[in-house]
């Protein structure tokens, strides 16, 4: 029977232990829960709380499991209910009743809200260079792409005429928000919780600023029930996630669209396509379909965590030990998704003839027309009626643009004249000059402070 | 290079393996995919589209392959991306160039889809199996508890007081809706779609109606697009399920109340009971608070597959890829809490003085009192009025009815008269004798029924 | 200050009447909330536990009180915390005291449960008639279209040709599952609560059959408890409705795609679509847009629901109060969304040159000529094999199959002969003659069988 | 026939009107609408764009139009699809032509989200400044109740003695993080995005910056196709509120809990609390009931724009009309709750025997008696099992620790002596001096610091 049951006159039933067990998952917190230990057995021998020579031998122990595990030889036995009582039972094999010292001045509680902590710095980090990495192959095939123009669309209708860097780049900008909001998270959570006992701090003369330096966390919480009951940074982990998602989501609905038959703008690399059972011709663009599709995974970690903490009271309730899978899950999917989405974008084979071909066939350049007229003094209302009635026309006689006669423009508004027929895609494109703007020499500027920020960091 | 790759020059990238891969999951359905293939291969053979020879060393070698799965002597390897090629892999090492011939007029598409309707076929029969089992130990308790008074709530104020088995027998109702939701979901899951192919069937003469009969399926699909693309069984037993969680924490909220200090209504068995790493004196009521905390987990996971679903063109795209964890995982959620709820249930230890001492301290006989006056003539209205007022005394004065005077009564209303001290909880609870109340003799035979309805099945 | 506060010294704040109040929204339910109290005073009448010249009085009351709220007449006072309460306050003033009889045996928490359900009954009546209108849509441009033929997509990719006809028959049984859905929902909200009292049952001698009768409902609940705090009903409206949704996202997801200038399929009719303020030139699909958009709205509503029921104590909170906004929101929204649906796909303008064009220029042949290889003896995988290896010829040559000579076909395999140019889009579709499949002959009869079942209903 | 729709020959269908209308949720920005209006005329004015007596008339006009709606007196016909036409329909009627020149340079789509980042600039303002309103109101009965002591509880269960002012400021913590999310959301959204055109720029030589400056924005966006598709800004607030309402949750579930008649440890104030319509003793939680409930339909609203934004390939899809009726619903839902949570709190009756009485009767003091004996040398595993054994010891004789000898003491373990008796209830409490424990002279400290930090904002 379980140490923790000294009061208890029975063992737990067999499903119980299956259905109440975290080892299946918190195992991963082995390194976490080890440096923790590790910490705080150093902190109870300086304040002299347990003997300098217990904690020697706990800290030695300690660090032999820790190679046990890496090295595969420990056995996680189900009946050891969670990663902490698993190691600290192997502790009390190797050690003896020194190991019983380990858990004085700490519960649980504290101990397992720091291991989650200590996870989330390193996840944290990792995240944050994974999205780098993505901004990264972005600036790459934007800068290997200085020239390229596609139809920009709102609606999925041609509307404008835009180049493909200043595209990736809104996806960098995407990022670097996401970015953002995980180094705030990042802050709200480097918190160290330890020393806040099972609720209501410990009666030790414990130095918890000693263990936030050891452990790296830049201060100590300040209310213990809060300190233990607290998991907003895995929900706000979790919504960060699910917006850095939707960002690839969409970018992965553009890959899929701009690699079917129809627009055949790029074609994805034969490294990151996939086959058909059964339809010899096919090349699927699978892992731009996984990355989309495994969106509504990230949702619903974070759906599933806000439903748990929901009306929960004070302090810690064992609800909280659903924190884990699903965070685990949402960290493995996103920093995944992330690298693959990297290497498809560098490995991006971009057909710019089709994706010229689609702007001159579409009449992107009616809001020039527009704003032609405008500067001719028209007012942009009108100006829209006239321009407006010339695509009806044009799409009457089956016309574009550059068809139509003078005279024929002159029909709809007598403010055109010979100098319309220098409105070209490019002169649209580097037309749009303003800050944010697609012009040629601001994209370039763009790309040049992208790269800065990268390099910044 | 797998040999759906006949028509590309490189191998997929390793990050791309892992990201695409199902069979870290999808292994789960390797009875299935071999009930389906063995039923496909003897209806190619049957319809002569493949010999009967090969049918034959077919069937045998998958039968086999079942065994060394069984048995745990099969390797999954990683490039092996789905539990499908791992089957028809070996089946190649084992019976040569015939393999070859399985997937003749299937598709992975239908293949999948009939994998899965098999395994949510078994899973419907076993979720209503354990809300039966969940029901009779509602029952059970109920039975044995047959004159046990608690108060009833709204608002979690004492409202009325209540037999605890009319009070369980509510549960036993909204399991009976479950029940109900599974088994229409079973009729609309119980639909063959092999034979639809990839997309669009098969041009091959074969009989689908045979496949179904040799599966169970009921009928075979209509539409060969709709059928590939179909995943509304999935999202059905979801949220078939997420209502079944969000019943089990109902019960579970007031496990945990009950079996605090302060209600102090039950004991939660040891069997069932968790202790603390710190507090020697703690008994932990953590099956009951994981069951609640579980429900988030059930509801991520359809919010999941309806994100992922959202938005598909049709027919099969790679995001459906992503139906199996999360299903999975509710499942084994569901199916796990069910049963050790039943358990925990069944050992309750029902703590009926508890429960009638706080009926007694409360104005659990406030509406009994208006509807006394009410009877003698006085509209709702003024008889709630009259009894508010006598309320507000009460709590000024510190008195229980039992302890008012009849004068003190008539202060309040003419109508009191000697009678008004004949109302007692017991007379309150029977006299609640309409059907649904929760009068001793309707209680009594709601449980009879409930009875006839479960032994019925 | 509000006659349910007579035991309280103090009004309720300001704000917290603004909090608390449901009016703003449960005014909708006025029909339903005066024909319950119509069918209860009428019982509560013929039980003889009021006056019947009072309940006569109370009746025609109500009566009045409707015609007034139909005409516009009636003020909703934001003080009237509810519409049940707005309406017999409102009684009170025309009739006097005999209003105060009118909630005899009965109490807010049955009362609020039988309007509710009055109201998902006759809902649940206009949203089978909503899908049903849309499904009649689709088999009415089905019908229009025998011949068209549009690439069937996998993965986005063209995969197989296919029926239009066949295509949005697909569509057509995902609806009909939709109503098998609503209707087995309708089954389960048909069940009166009226009667439960607060939670515990009545003590007077009511007739709750003949309220059943009275208000048409096939039965009365059997638990009270169950009763007053079984929101079930609502949350599978919202999952059905959440589903159907997901169907219409696919819906609308595929005609962005085709009115896209890339695909071009289809032109959306001018009454369905939106201009651009600024962009003269563009056509917007924005009711679809808006269609896939709302599918979020209605998944929140869903969220929201099994949120605020998660943990819920029996029997009613407060909590409950939010079961109604959101369903209102989901049920507006889908009927809008049905309808709009239905008026979009009736006018749709179908372009098959450039369907059939997207056809011819893709190898959509492939599966055809892998069948063809499996029919003179191949096995599936060898003949896939050699299919996958001529496409990737055909790309290197930029030939399509019907520019390969036969020599070059027999290249790949021995087993190609004159024959193999007899493969057509025409003998595609048509080969694919089983049960569900895209052959004329076949889709021509699933139409006729699809316009049965709506005949039939 | 709406004047964007100049190349249609067709009016929108009645119903998609209805369908596609965003004015009956989008006339709440009518302020924002005007205030950006008037900045970019300015704009135009200044860089020589438009005539400067055209802005002139421009500004003058929008001016008149705010005062009308302010006054009542303007009407949002429905087929005026948003705020912007409507308003800009109103201007043309007042002012004639000029008032087509108030499009120039921008589009519908930078225009709008313009807006709508303006309008959460002052909502997220007055959401910090709710939330520290509720901090206020914990500060202030924790500061009334200094020495009030209570059951600390995990798992529902009593576990150590509290300070209720600890217990309060925890939740001041929560709240603390919620405001560093807002806050962190408001400098994500302080971006001007006006300029960005539809989706590439615009060809005018616009001045951003000042536009920037005029409006209060702190930058102008880098990208013009992310400025006009991003809705991060709406999510990240929806997020923090989601966390913010479950909060919220945690503290109604204990506001009804504590005034239960069971726990007793709170009365809530007449002002906050309301009755039945049928029992007349009752006095509900109700407010806290629907901040509990009201969780849901803030997490509904997140994942209704999480979704809604899945899949979107860029720039402006209409889907993004969706980012409003939600994000408004919630704000509103947030700022009401936070606010009549203020004065729930601040007019609460501590019952302060009550909470001291619950404290007596269970063990809250085993950790202390554990605690003792490391400190005597015993090692922590060890005193836990020790203390285990006598609680057992003291539930089957029915003794409390008080009511134990010596004797009975030592039987479990000789390091007991006669100081055992000096832990009571308060050396518990103040025995818990480390950072963030409960003890009184470090939770005093915690309070001046708290009130530190909100006289610093």
């Amino acid at each position: 029977m379980s140490h923790v049951r000294s009061r208890f006159d029975k063992p737990a039933d067999e499903l119980v232990i299956k259905y109440t067990s975290s080892l299946p998952f918190d195992w991963r917190l082995y390194r976490e829960d080890i440096r923790g230990s590790v910490a705080h057995a150093r902190m109870l021998a300086k304040q002299a709380i347990i003997p300098a020579s217990d904690a020697e031998t706990i800290v030695k122990g300690l660090s032999e499991i820790g190679q046990e595990i890496e090295a595969g030889g420990f056995t996680f036995k189900p009946e050891m209910e969670d990663i902490h009582m698993a190691i600290e039972a192997r502790l009390k094999e190797k050690i003896g009743e020194a190991a019983g010292r380990l858990h004085t001045a700490r519960s649980r509680n504290d101990q397992v809200a720091t291991d989650l902590r200590l996870y989330m710095k390193d996840t944290l980090t990792a995240t944050i260079a994974a999205v780098y990495e993505l901004q990264t192959a972005l600036l790459t095939v934007s800068e290997k792409n200085p020239d390229v123009i596609l139809p920009g669309y709102t609606h999925l209708q041609p509307a404008q005429p835009l180049l493909l860097a200043h595209h990736y780049l809104a996806y960098f900008e995407m990022l670097e928000r996401d970015k953002a909001r995980f180094t705030d998270c990042a802050e709200r959570t480097d918190v160290l919780p330890l020393g806040s006992g099972a609720l209501a701090g410990t009666p030790y003369n414990t130095d918890r600023e000693f263990v936030a330096r050891e452990l790296g966390f830049k201060s100590v919480s300040r209310n213990s029930l809060d300190a233990v009951s607290d998991r907003d940074f895995v929900v706000e982990y979790l919504s960060a996630a699910a917006i850095a998602m939707m960002h690839l989501s969409r970018l992965a609905e553009e890959l899929i669209l701009w690699s079917s038959a129809e627009f055949g703008f790029i074609e994805i690399d034969d490294a990151y396509a996939t086959g058909s059972s059964i339809m010899p011709q096919k090349k699927n663009p699978d892992v731009a379909e996984l990355g989309r599709g495994k969106t509504g995974r990230v949702y619903g970690h974070l759906t599933a965590m806000l439903t748990t903490l929901k009306g929960l009271p004070l302090a810690y309730n064992r609800d909280l030990q659903e924190d884990k899978e699903g965070l685990f899950d949402a960290v493995d999917t996103l920093l995944l998704s992330l690298k693959v989405f990297a290497g498809m974008i560098s490995s991006l084979k971009i057909k710019s003839d089709k994706m010229l071909g689609s702007v001159d066939k579409s009449y992107l350049l009616a809001t020039d027309l527009a704003d032609y007229l405008v500067k001719k003094g028209e007012t942009f209302r009108n100006a829209h009626g006239v321009v407006g009635r010339l695509v009806s026309h044009c799409l009457k006689t089956r016309k574009t643009f550059p068809e139509l006669s003078l005279s024929e423009y002159r029909e709809f508004s007598p403010l055109f004249n010979d100098d319309v027929f220098q409105i070209t895609v490019m002169s649209s494109v580097d037309s749009r000059d303003n800050p944010g703007g697609t012009a040629r020499q601001r994209v370039s500027r763009a790309l040049s402070e992208a790269k800065k920020i990268l390099s910044d960091e």
